[in-house]
């Protein structure tokens, strides 16, 4: 049996609740003044008080070493192994725009690039023109109609965009296709080749699209031509609900988080704004619904991207203060408190380190750390875990399994 | 994808450099005296002073409760899972007496042994001959001459040795054969019998040899007969420097350390003497080639297998003073100490324990406690973890992985 498949056959209704609660990038490293982590350093008396009566440690989200981008890094707090369970690159980028993918779509990451007059790549990022640039391109493209195909064209930011092709009446679109970008300049780019026969097709839509839109760019320049990688469908994962029998909400206000959420079957909550305490009050108003809420706080992962050692941690004392004692009066069974990954504001960026965590429930038998710190959950009894584990801690805790074997 | 897939798509060029000191044998357990371990009996002002600064754990050579071999642990610290990555028997004992062996060969350990006038065995050791009286027969061995059989023999102790074929022209070997070895005395030896229909023809040709050996040693009891063992030809492994993208220099003294090195595809590189000092200076004088020094100190382990807890301690001491802060010296990235398995002075042997493990980086979280020891690396952030997971991290905290998934 999978693992999948054991927790399948253990799972048993209950009223239990449990909370996930993720800072994203939580983890950080020391700063000078005092050696102190961005968590060390926050004033956190309420994680603290409760980190107190829970075990602690530090979770890994994919593998030692690897440094995990949001998608794959909340597939691991979603109880989905990250390397197993593999989302090609243009969904992610997709999810992360918000853009409401469809089972059937292909979706691609496009780059707008510069080409000199024999077609050769001369700037693989357009020169890394304004978000504004890129937006009026991809106006431009959206005009583009040609049979057989239903495209979607969405900017991300400067030189970057989205690519989605939807399945037309009876079409099956298939996403085995290598990118067009030769990762060098003084070439031209690639066609967009099929990697087995059942892409072909795709592959010939992808390349009359790409065509019809260099003729539209020509003009352009920087952006006079693009390239297209990471042609993805949805993979079709098995979905949370039914894997560890647990009605899930999802509370964050970022797209990819709610895209990641909704890729594995959770419903996405509405949030009236982007601050904790509206998160806060979808929380409360969806209390009795379900049994297990993803509960994203983003600011702590963007503060750390800055380099901003002083506003991560004031973003964490912010959710000790706003978020943990709502999150303790609402009376859950179980509260998990992590992150995705590390996000050292001294790195200025996602890193591999392992991920401070708190795991409290009735049933946990605390160890005695009163602090909830990198150092603390160094030394906690959870040890160093892949991230991936903490959904079957949380249903074991919430006593949502029943016994494997006699 | 599997972890090396991962590794192989993530590692990027860097400058920075890696390097793994192995302490053979590090790990150890308490005398009577004072309830120390060698490690934590030893003066070691340099490496507690580094390990105050730096992450500490135990690192598992192959699986908890297995003592494994030299080949096998050192495969775990280059990063091959010891169980998936399996080295044969009669490789091994070839890279142990330093045999060149090419990737087309078939090696097999050999052992000289006693057999009565029916040819039953009475001594499968040849009542443990000195190493002289097997070198004498291996020479005599050495005098086979059969058409398409180049076969090398080699002495490796008292009754053991190593027999290697060479393909001739347009032959291809296959190891895939059963040993002659019945492990008990009473019985004659086996044939050497093959366990595919592709190692017919080496089967055969391994009878023919073993036939004209006999004839040989007739009339030198106790060796008048021998055995094979574990064939084996190099399993042709992914390369090291392919799976991490890194250059790697293997410092070591001692055959099998260099040999298992070659095997993965480091470059050997010479040592003038067998002293630490000359490996530093060979260290000093290869820096600027290599991304990666694998560094062997052999005599903590010899020590061991003696039951001279002092001496272990000695030599732990003097790699302290002497090898430590010359690798401080040349400004490394990351420096992990570790040993390749346990062998403790009071067992005389290799032993199951997980290994004292220290890692530092500019990047790392330090502990915070100030000695290295087996019990102070039992409360360390690294926790219990697989020696193979040492690669990985050593690669993330050198800056040379990036982001998993977006």
């Amino acid at each position: 049996m999978t693992d999948f498949e054991v927790l399948r056959a253990l799972h048993v209704p209950s009223d239990t609740k449990i909370v996930h609660l993720v800072l994203d990038g939580l983890g950080g490293l020391p700063r000078e003044l005092d050696g102190k982590t961005e968590l060390e350093a926050a004033p956190t008396p309420n994680l603290d008080a409760l980190a107190a009566r829970s075990q602690l440690g530090l979770a890994v989200p994919v593998r030692p070493g690897i440094t995990p981008g949001s998608g794959p890094a909340h597939l691991g707090l979603f109880g989905y192994d990250p390397v197993q369970y593999d989302v090609g690159r243009g969904v992610l980028s997709a999810l992360g725009i918000g853009f409401d993918l469809q089972p059937g779509d292909v979706a691609a990451r496009g780059n707008f690039c510069s080409i000199d007059e024999d077609g050769l790549i001369t700037d693989r990022r357009a020169g890394r023109i304004p978000t504004e640039f890129g937006a009026k391109m991809v106006a431009l493209l959206r005009e583009i109609q040609l049979p057989g195909i239903r495209a979607f064209v969405e900017i991300v930011k400067e030189y970057r965009f989205v690519l989605v092709l939807r399945p037309t009446e009876g079409q099956t679109l298939h996403a085995n296709i290598h990118d067009t970008d030769p990762q060098k300049t003084g070439v031209p780019s690639l066609p967009a080749r099929a990697q087995d026969e059942a892409s072909e097709p795709t592959a010939q839509l992808v390349n009359q699209w790409i065509a019809a839109a260099r003729v539209i760019l020509k003009d352009h320049h920087p952006a006079n031509s693009l390239n297209l990688r990471g042609f993805a469908k949805d993979p079709g994962f098995p979905k949370f609900p039914e894997i560890f029998g647990l009605k899930a909400g999802a509370i964050a206000t970022y797209p990819m988080y709610r895209g990641v959420a909704r890729l594995v079957g959770m419903d996405v909550l509405p949030v009236a704004g982007e601050t904790v305490e509206a998160e806060v009050d979808t929380l409360r108003a969806h209390w009795p619904e379900y049994d297990y809420f993803f509960f994203h706080i983003k600011k702590t992962d963007s503060a750390g991207e800055d380099g901003d050692f002083e506003r991560k941690a004031e973003v964490i004392a912010h959710v000790d203060e706003a978020v943990v004692p709502a999150i303790l009066d609402l009376d859950p069974d179980v509260v998990i408190v992590t992150g995705d990954h590390s996000t050292p504001s001294t790195l200025k960026s996602h890193s591999w380190h392992p991920v401070p965590t708190l795991l409290w429930s009735r049933y946990c038998l605390p160890d005695g750390h009163s602090e909830f710190g990198e150092r603390a959950c160094g030394r906690g009894s959870l040890g160093v875990f892949p991230a991936s584990d903490e959904l079957p801690l949380a249903l074991g805790h919430a006593l949502r399994l029943t016994k494997y074997g006699a």
